[in-house]
């Protein structure tokens, strides 16, 4: 089998521009960025508001292992096999962030068959959204300092300053700092860190908005900390919302590009679903809706973590629902949450290992059958899978009333994924459910929404809050924050928030540690356990194993 | 007058694969970046090797005041006018930095009826190289202290990285930090720092690099500090090179624009001449002299600065020095460089300031003579100059010998530029002087090639250095160092180190403190004065006048 760049490099790709033709896009609706990649013009986005919309697939997955789950790789397979059985289909994804390219994956643009190209562009600056974010978050960071520097008068307590700067990098020399010392020409001293971008509220901001105006808006809303009164200081205060818009103009506007089989494919916007809400845009998905019969998007991370944040953020801002939602899974993770460690996946078939794993995965298919969707299991085939293992998973998820189809798009494509387009067309026909969201943001306060959170989809017991949260959560009441929408920082490993927790673990309780206000996205974060805004690099960064030729071949993306 | 971007905004642009094809370029050596923005394919630009050149002209200008003299205007202009003569003239001229455009200056890209296109793009993010050196620059940062971090297999001492961070932001607070704060899993504390972009290693490498294998070698090349041993560490010892040039690789490629009245342009590198060596990229500049007859480049600052650099820098990985220099004034300024302050600019005619304020200019002339090009003095035209001022200014270069032409580029256009281009072409047929290099890199050590600089260009009388610089010219002379080209870091308003100086000051000493190694590069940064490689924003800054509109209208850009 070849290296994901390898199979990247050997497709020849279409003109976006007639990728785009397919979808009666011109090419004055484009700004092509290359041959193979555009982003489509708000004025093209703006006209299409009247269309009626398509289906809307969302794919999600149980919780993570080390063994692998493919969730890209099925998004793209499964918009390839929509394609092969002649329905007009249009993906709508993520775009990646460079710090865990550089760190531990190496790339994230799907895999095997099942890729979105030009893979090593989008790996790695692709049409600059990152950037753009990187630039108008910090853009943002050094005129609160300099509003500091020069006079305060706004009366900042720099000490109450939640605003922090970010890198789309892995870094984490940069979590704690300080800055603002070599005396009083070099600014005024306090404590600071970097997150990583895609963590950032412009990333969130970016997500959620339905236009250009409701960007500046929500970019004009964001609390960026609080006078030495404890009143919260907005943009809007500092007067630069004006300035932070026109450097996110063009960000906003959604990618296009193609996979191997050149089904259209949006990837823009890309917050991670562990500390952040985890969804591709609203304006991407929402236009995707208007230019295909069905669009396949995905959430990050478990169905916990990234499909959670899709209903019960994502959905009110985008005014649809999924029409039916894919949750995959391998027999190999499986087993890994039944208890098989990394070292003996490979030790022959364990159906008792895959019964024992199932519940994970019974749990997430309870969790997305709660919000009255239409709930299919793609089963993400590997070369060592038995007979026996794989019948395992389909009785238990029949069990469920849900059925269970083998995929094996990373080694075959388009057709590998024909049997899960036939199951989720048919699931979309036959659906009689309607969309039940979890909670109403406004009819509850910020603990009733954890608490349903907590004990509805991840199965908990109890919430505990630290003495900063509880203190923080009566700040926020007054502030009028309560009504928000929550959005949950949590492990991505597990349902609960101690990594160690595999399978499906029962009586156990969330501590929230803090909170931190996104008023620009329109939501609260709540920081579980330990979990970290930054990531760190591993021992060997994939880094180590990339190059580039003198004629511009590129080697180590993957 | 209307402003720039209204100008701007007015003006129509023809698509950039028509404005490529006037220089024999087709769509398939482009990559576009929207309609009217383009890089051209390494590939291209390797077949191109065996042309002939074409003639090669320097803008530079006396040391800038607060009156402003308009030499990115002058550039832009006289490429204007050269066409308009009828010759195949092309420019190659620096992109902006944002950090200054948020700041002071609301963006760059000439002005008035002397403008490259699209100048909002330009301003903002254009095609992604600043952000590229960012993430490039910040992601051997996070690899350095990660390796520290992880092991520290090199040695390397944490108090003598001299690699800093960067951001494209004017941010002060950021000049001197702490970072890896928060117990041993969050890092190692150490001091850091972050300089603006522009001034970044990897900045001056794109701007020297003559290819792909070039690059990553000089990247290769990059010492980022020093083990416990005080042996130099370099990026090659962290086996990131190929990563670090992966990262890299679009950005190396020149960015095709337009000029109001489509004269072609490459906008490409952008390093500041006071902190780093201010010319844009050799490869933009080669590829312009294979592309057409005249090119038209400027270089930052005076000509202490960019125009020094440019010829002793520049000029040895170029393998061509300018056929001619063009040096800009205005009557204002040179009326500040004999004393008058700002709020007095407008008080009518002052001869006798002018001729004073003479002397920056003369010794100007008399440097950029030294190196045996012809030269022509650009007085830009401001509407309140009088006709004795002009006189007292054109009689005073004769004197030198030099012609002195006025422009009007800014109100006029091309037709205000035609008798400065008519005076160009003239000086390089009549010229029969050959190229004198300042110094022979390899043939002086640092000390004397400082000494050569601070006398015969800034006119001073001898160099101090601190304990410091000693020092490091100790250790720079055992690495094997002494014999590359030296970068100065000085104020750009004074020929020395003293901002305050203006006029032609005499008997002074210059101050070098300290010495930053750029070994990628191939150049010693000595660093003088005060200078700081990280700009502060001002109280107000530009950053509060800009806005877009829903339809993406920009205001506030200028």
């Amino acid at each position: 089998m070849k290296t994901d760049i390898e199979i990247a490099q050997a497709n020849e790709m279409l003109p976006i521009k007639e990728v785009a033709a397919t979808l009666s896009l011109t090419e004055d609706d484009l700004k092509l960025y290359g041959k193979y990649k555009a982003k489509v013009d708000i004025k093209k986005i703006n006209s299409l508001s009247e269309e009626a919309d398509g289906k809307l697939i969302l794919v999600t997955a149980i919780n993570p292992t080390p063994a692998g789950e493919g969730k890209s790789t099925v998004t793209v397979g499964l918009g390839d096999a929509l394609t092969r059985i002649g329905k007009k289909a249009m993906i709508a994804m993520r775009e990646p962030s460079l710090g865990p390219t550089m760190g531990v994956k190496g790339g994230a643009a799907g895999g095997g068959y099942a890729q979105v190209q030009p893979m090593q562009d989008i790996n790695l600056h692709f049409t600059g959204d990152m950037h753009a974010i990187t630039a108008t978050n910090n853009t943002l960071s050094a005129l609160i300092d300099n509003h500091i520097q020069q006079g305060n008068a706004l009366n900042i307590d720099q000490r109450r300053i939640t605003w922090k700067r970010v890198l789309d990098i892995n870094d984490r020399a940069l979590r704690n700092i300080v800055i603002g010392l070599g005396g009083p020409i070099q600014g005024v001293p306090r404590q600071d860190g970097f997150d990583i971008t895609v963590a950032s509220e412009i990333m969130a901001i970016l997500c959620l908005s339905t236009s250009l105006t409701d960007l500046k808006n929500r970019i004009g809303n964001i609390v960026i900390g609080y006078t030495f009164d404890r009143v919260p200081v907005t943009v809007r205060d500092l007067k630069v919302e004006g300035a932070l818009t026109l450097l996110m103009k063009d960000a906003l506007e959604p990618n296009l590009v193609q996979t191997l089989y050149h089904t259209p494919a949006f990837v823009h916007g890309g917050p991670f679903a562990n500390i952040a809400h985890g969804c591709n845009s609203v304006l991407a998905t929402k236009t995707a809706l208007k230019l295909a019969d069905y669009v396949i998007t995905e959430a990050g991370f478990g169905a916990d973590l990234g499909a959670e944040k899709f209903m019960d953020i994502k959905v009110p801002q985008l005014g649809k629902s999924p029409d039916a939602v894919v949750i995959v899974a391998t027999v190999r993770s499986l087993k890994m949450h039944g208890g098989v460690s990394v070292k003996d996946l490979n030790s022959g078939e364990n159906v008792e290992a895959v019964k024992a794993g199932f519940t994970n995965l019974q749990k997430h298919i309870e969790n997305m059958q709660q919000y009255g969707v239409p709930v299919v299991v793609a089963l993400n085939e590997f070369t060592n899978d038995t007979a026996a293992e794989i019948e395992a998973v389909v009785s238990l998820c029949a069990a469920q009333e849900v059925e269970c189809i083998q995929t094996a798009v990373w080694a075959k494509g388009a057709e590998g994924g024909e049997a899960l387009a036939n199951a989720v067309v048919k699931a979309i026909d036959e659906n009689t459910k309607a969309f039940v969201p979890l909670y109403v943001a406004e009819d509850s306060s910020i603990e009733e929404k954890i608490e349903t959170i907590v004990t509805k989809i991840y199965g908990g017991k109890s919430v505990i809050y630290s003495k900063e949260a509880k203190n923080q959560l009566r700040q926020y009441k007054k502030n009028g924050w309560d009504r928000l929408p929550v959005c949950m920082a949590k492990t991505q490993y597990s349902l609960s928030d101690d990594q160690k927790a595999i399978g499906r673990p029962e009586n156990f309780d969330i501590t929230i540690r803090s909170f931190v206000p996104k008023i620009g996205a329109g939501f609260v974060v709540a920081l579980t356990g330990d979990i970290l805004t930054m990531p760190g690099l591993p021992k060997e960064p994939a880094a180590l194993r990339m190059d580039v030729t003198e004629d511009g071949v590129v080697t180590g993306l993957f």
